[in-house]
């Protein structure tokens, strides 16, 4: 029985990076690292990242995908991934906490006018300017999961009028729950700074669209650390460039890198990070990981198991 | 029995901003504003922000000033201000949460190197880059009075390691307190985001000179939203230049508006807002200085009563 280390992409040393908290928690663990896969009836659990389309149905005695990532649009894409292999999400503590810091960041930055001041200061222009205190300020959280659930607590805490969407109810301290179709109208509403942390399934593919960005008010602004499918690219611009809406802040993209040509990268309504709101910490995450195989082990029901009829 | 709004260099309407909250929590006062005083014999209290040097000492029965900001420096700066009428500070919720939305957000900038960030959008360049995680990352809080303690409460919240430094010993939720000359350079040695909450006196002005920036660690950066005299100007650029101080987000000055000429304007590693940190909120703070009124009335020691010796 064997573990396999799955993310062929690797280009900043990730593996390396995995390999000393698992060893550490279980010294005894039989790791190995794609390609290197040994025998390939040896592998039973499998850590990936952006596998190989058709990589995972190569292994005869796989127990469980484990995605090492809280989203697993691109893994669900595959088309060959094996149908009766349960597949688990990756909750961890690390990447909420860094997701919770971006997205608490950029709502300040944007309550705050930043990109005023950014642009006063390249002026040389002295000029103050009042801001609404925090409790008048609404914020709003599409997707109200493990990310969306803990930054919207956190903001709730710093004081904001803080709302959040999902597909069904959801109990967030300090956060008012809107679900469902028949409430995301009232809920665009009332929202100024709209945060984007739904799940990418296809019914959320391109959920960010002129008829959605319509529904919030005049100013509102927009902040994308989920994925770019999420938001219809001409639309969002039609959108900056009427002035509807103020400002997006950016950090997911259809396509990754971001082409130089793109329009959003130099225009003055976009404030542009490259796919660094929150990463994975192997430290936190090798823990859950292994508590999961114990769980699988032991016949028990596996955390955070992904529902493949929903998409996450 | 009258009370005197005494803020000659009022140029943002705030006059009416008070009106309403005060003769809505008390009907019957008798509220005049500078300079029209009325026979200076009825002036009782008066609530004052940066009022013309000298002009205090008119009042023959003036019982307690109000000072409308939490910083009374420049109040104390005035030789003539009458000496036995008691000064009170303002400890304003709606400041205090102001300042705290600034120090938690420029603190976020600085830790997720959004002026790198910045620089790679203008250039178009795609680098995404690994941040350590909050829990590693040490702030220091210089000053731990209301405002200061509040912001690091707040950040140590967020997961941050943050200690304060402050003239006494001070408790605060999270927070890992310093005191007196002799643990500052613990203190300093300790902490890569120094954020200035200081009150400015005598012992403060400058505080911030070569002498404490070489004790930082390489690197580091600062937040200053205490008050433009805390920081000698030319040492700062020094350390800027050198890189030993890699950032500096920088809200107030020795002279404000600043001069178009001044190099913090355009410096690289200077992010700077025009004293937009945080504004005495007169909704939440009036009903803070009717308390304090009542209080005096009732001889009952004065809420935030200034120690003239000391300064604040």
């Amino acid at each position: 029985m064997a573990v396999l280390l799955n993310s062929p992409n690797d280009d900043t040393g990730e593996f390396e990076a995995w390999r000393k908290p698992l060893l550490k928690l279980d010294p005894t663990m039989d790791l190995r690292v794609w390609p290197d896969t040994g025998r390939l009836e040896d592998i039973e659990y499998t850590l990936c990242w952006l596998p190989k389309p058709g990589d995972l149905k190569r292994y005869p005695n796989l127990k469980v995908i484990f995605n090492l990532g809280a989203g697993v649009d691109r893994l669900m894409a595959d088309r060959t991934l094996p149908a009766d292999v349960p597949v688990c999400r990756l909750v961890d503590e690390g990447l909420t906490a860094g997701m919770t810091e971006y997205v608490v960041w950029q709502a300040l930055y944007l309550h705050r006018s930043g990109p005023r001041l950014i642009e006063q200061q390249r002026k040389k222009l002295w000029k103050p300017f009042i801001y609404p205190v925090a409790k008048d300020r609404r914020i709003g959280m599409l997707g109200l999961g493990v990310l969306g659930g803990d930054a919207g607590e956190k903001l709730s805490y710093l004081g904001f009028d803080v709302a959040g969407w999902s597909r069904t109810p959801k109990h967030v301290e300090g956060v008012k729950s809107y679900h469902g179709p028949e409430q995301l109208g009232a809920f665009l509403a009332r929202t100024e700074i709209l945060v984007c942390l739904l799940p990418l399934t296809p019914d959320t593919t391109g959920i960010v669209d002129s008829k959605l960005l319509a529904q919030l008010p005049k100013g509102a602004t927009l902040i994308n650390p989920g994925r770019g499918a999420h938001v219809v690219d001409a639309d969002l611009i039609a959108a900056l460039d009427s002035g509807h809406i103020d400002h997006a802040v950016l950090d997911v993209f259809h396509t990754e890198p971001l082409a130089t040509d793109h329009p959003f990268w130099s225009h003055p309504r976009v404030t542009l990070t490259p796919h660094v709101a929150s990463m994975t910490q192997p430290e936190t995450a090798a823990p859950v990981i292994l508590e999961n195989m114990r769980r699988h082990k032991a016949g028990k029901p596996l955390l955070n198991e992904v529902d493949r009829k929903r998409g996450y």
